[in-house]
């Protein structure tokens, strides 16, 4: 990859990755993650849960958690003992070892960049946002952007990159996780990047890149909803419309990782023009340029050269609440598409919880009474009730912290999948 | 369930249920019936490969192997040998036992009940197809139905109903698998049936059902696609629409087993009325009864008693080949929904394959032409092409060896994940 890996950046290596764990018979490998997986997901868990919950061994159990101590990824901690249990041998759970690795995790978006660092438990240890100019960028821009924030976040954490086991990226558009390659996104002017391949060089540290709405998804299945549920969506809303599905404790991406484009489901033939170049998107009625559209139309703004987008809705959303009916009609037909949407989701994909994320759900159009009643109407009658639906209205930094989660994952499947070759290096 | 289970019939028991496999540890299980499946999977394996494609030793394989053939559930097959590579001990390959265990699998259709029994081996012994008056019925006729037909396809394959190890049954509607419960099906006139327990108990096998799409899914995972493909989407066209789906070689039904509702995503808002009572579903654009509303007011025919939707369909067909415009304008606009209905499948699931089923693919407005070019305006524009849609025009026996298949499923599940208690028996 040419033109990237100046000077100053360091060469890829091994440093950083952390001790390896000794080869274990190959049989054991996957039970070794859900083990590990469970005490992750957990936070502090007895091993003899561990067993109960994976319906294995507590023997089996035993050995894989030594060898993950001894790997320095999980250690055990003294709980709380029951009182009403009385004497005996204080109790013993396992947590993950917060201090075995640190990530970054960066989104890039259409008007800011952001990142965080966290710990292997997920601690959040810095945090650092830039602003920046809309629209696309080349390749090479971007690279600064990303080496500047990771700098950034590192200084505020006041560690050297060095310290880093990894970095994750999550970026608007249509991502290829698996091969790291940015197959299109509103923030690129180039198609069919390999993106993780030339950060990677850049900053000198491995690197995951995802589709953002999947890291909201990440976040949840890390440090939110996914504690308690193996299967939930993410529906999220911001510049677009996006959608991450865990399924069995994993996000579900399809068989070229191009799936979950909620967005650019069509519900309406020949419908309205969507910034994706069709007719009829989800998003080209929901989305916030969709609004906008209309809102330039309702308020009888005009083309406002440099306006914020954000300050054409506010002031959407401040008509709507004080009465205007065109400004009521606009959001309202909005939320009845976003029915549609989530209707759809239910009927096709049965999630036992749907998650609504995202900075725009403080317009409440989206989650009021008439649009949950509206998706009552176009759910399937099963007799049963529909599933809850939650919201969750965080910030840019959740997105980062899903970016972080993504090269958490990273990092521990490298080390928990370690071939034999690998381990024994 | 008082009124079930007349004096004819035998009691439940473990009879049919084959031999146990002795307990082995509870780690190994999940392996071994992977194990198992990879051999099914396969037709002819040898256990070199089914190491190197699970990623575990050979030495697990060949314990697990020979527990899977004392247990009389697979056997050893010589193998025709590559003539290039010489002298040797002839290669040996793994198969199903196919005389292991005999099953049945029924259809309920709206308009006629089928049924088959296979082999272990998936391969088909018998089958039977008995027409019906259309229309819901209730439980109690349907038993007597199921009954009857169980009797006439035992007959075709000179057999008792004792010789069967489990009975698979397919119904179109809102069917939870895991519970064994009818929430809503056109063919029952009562709401949330406990069928699979009546039917256990009226039958004297063991029983399980499901929604007749995720049957053709299954159908094809066993004895077809899923032969080579470990994901792939199957959309069935019948009186409805329905959709399976198999993800890393199984059924994804929802957190519910009441998804893949395909027929019933809203494509339209305040759209045409479904049979469901809402509006706007896929199915009230492209299903039959749909093109039949359609149909009585192209061909000018009126509403006549008794009249066959087939004929009436078949007519409407001739039109449009013969080039009457108002009956190409039909099948033209139920072409561009199921392009909508399609590109939503790929946007959302991101596919390796899809399979169109059923026996109205022989209009062939389903596949034309301008319905695919149609659908590749709608699916995301990635820069790579977009999956493969295969046709396969099966008739209902296809959907009762999908059945057939649900109570393999059942059989080897309940053999392989016993838990000790079960095998030490």
């Amino acid at each position: 990859m040419p033109g990237f890996g100046a000077a100053d950046e360091a060469e890829m290596g091994t440093r950083g990755c952390g001790p390896l764990i000794p080869p274990l018979s190959e049989s054991m490998r996957p039970l070794r993650q859900q083990v590990f997986e469970r005490v992750r997901a957990s936070g502090l868990i007895p091993r003899v849960q561990v067993a109960k919950d994976l319906g294995v061994s507590p023997a089996s159990v035993t050995t894989i958690t030594s060898e993950l101590i001894e790997a320095g990824l999980i250690e055990e901690v003294s709980a709380p003992r029951d009182p009403e249990l009385g004497r005996g041998r204080p109790a013993v759970a396992l947590g993950v070892r917060a201090q075995a690795h640190m990530v970054a995790g960066m989104k890039m978006s259409d008007r800011e960049h952001s990142a965080v660092i966290v710990d292997f438990a997920g601690n959040l240890l810095a945090n650092e946002v830039v602003p920046r100019r809309p629209g696309p960028m080349p390749l090479a821009e971007m690279l600064d952007a990303m080496a500047l924030l990771l700098d950034r976040v590192c200084d505020n954490a006041g560690i050297a990159r060095a310290a880093l086991s990894g970095v994750g990226v999550g970026l608007p558009g249509f991502v290829d996780q698996a091969e790291g390659v940015v197959l299109w996104s509103s923030t690129l002017t180039e198609r069919a990047v390999p993106l993780a391949e030339a950060a990677q060089a850049r900053l000198g540290l491995p690197v995951s890149i995802d589709n953002d709405a999947n890291l909201v998804a990440l976040a949840e299945l890390w440090f939110g909803a996914g504690r308690s549920l193996a299967d939930f969506a993410v529906v999220t809303f911001e510049h677009g419309v996006g959608m991450g599905f865990v399924m069995n404790h994993k996000i579900y991406r399809g068989s070229q990782r191009l799936g979950m484009e909620l967005g650019h489901t069509k519900v309406q033939l020949d419908g309205a023009l969507c910034r994706c170049g069709q007719r009829g998107c989800l998003e080209a009625y929901v989305a916030d340029y969709a609004l906008a559209r209309e809102a330039t139309t309702a308020l009888n703004w005009g083309h406002r050269e440099g306006q914020s987008i954000s300050v054409l809705l506010e002031s959407l959303y401040e008509h709507a609440q004080s009465g205007d009916a065109t400004a009521r009609s606009i959001f309202r037909r909005a939320g009845r598409y976003l029915a549609v949407g989530l209707a759809n989701v239910v009927n096709l994909f049965d999630p036992a919880l749907i998650i609504l994320s995202g900075e725009r759900l403080k317009f409440d159009y989206l989650y009021a009474a008439e649009t949950l009643a509206e998706m009552d109407n176009l759910v399937i009658n099963t007799g049963r009730p529909r599933p809850p639906i939650e919201i969750h209205a965080w910030g840019d930094l959740l997105w980062a912290h899903g970016a972080a989660a993504l090269a958490l994952s990273a990092v521990t499947e490298r080390i928990l999948m370690a071939p034999r070759e690998m381990a024994a290096q």
